[in-house]
């Protein structure tokens, strides 16, 4: 968790670097927090997902740009493999994506 | 249907327009076509997938590229929205990816 944290959150960009990390939660709630970030001056917004919930993290950054930001525009789409731990020690694959939006 | 064919079958790209659609199959079906593709003559694969099977899209691409073709990669990502009329007329939208693989 950490090493994410790292390099995510490099301090040089900080203010920019606003994060929402797509859950279990409705997707219009994810939309909100997005939406929200950008209301707040954040200019770009990094849209995070693992695994099934990838495809909710399209959905979300679709309906920020077609039905609340039509301006915004997506600036980079990147996927990647992360190597989780379970708890009894195994060890999963488990795909991401990282989707950064732009006001 | 017809609309989606035409437009991804463009006739002056047609050798390197090798696509892969995303299905309720296994993930190993598609990793399987993706490489053969490649195996095929292909420089480029494109792999696509609607709603849920968004998720699945991205493990086909990760699973081609670190487990069959280290050297495989992502040219290009892009995110849309199709919309999709059922049978009883009701138009649905449905967020799609289409990731471009690269030899």
């Amino acid at each position: 968790m950490e090493e994410h944290t790292e390099s995510t959150n490099l301090p040089e960009k900080r203010r920019d670097d606003n994060t929402v990390y797509i859950g279990k939660k409705g997707t219009m709630g994810y939309v909100l927090a997005v939406v929200t970030q950008f209301n707040n001056g954040a200019t770009e917004v990094c849209v995070k997902a693992r695994g099934k919930l990838i495809s909710r993290a399209v959905d979300v950054v679709e309906i920020v740009r077609h039905r609340f930001m039509p301006n915004a525009k997506i600036h980079e789409i990147a996927i990647s493999t992360e190597e989780l731990t379970s708890e009894d020690g195994s060890k999963n694959k488990v795909s991401s994506i990282e989707i950064r939006v732009m006001k």
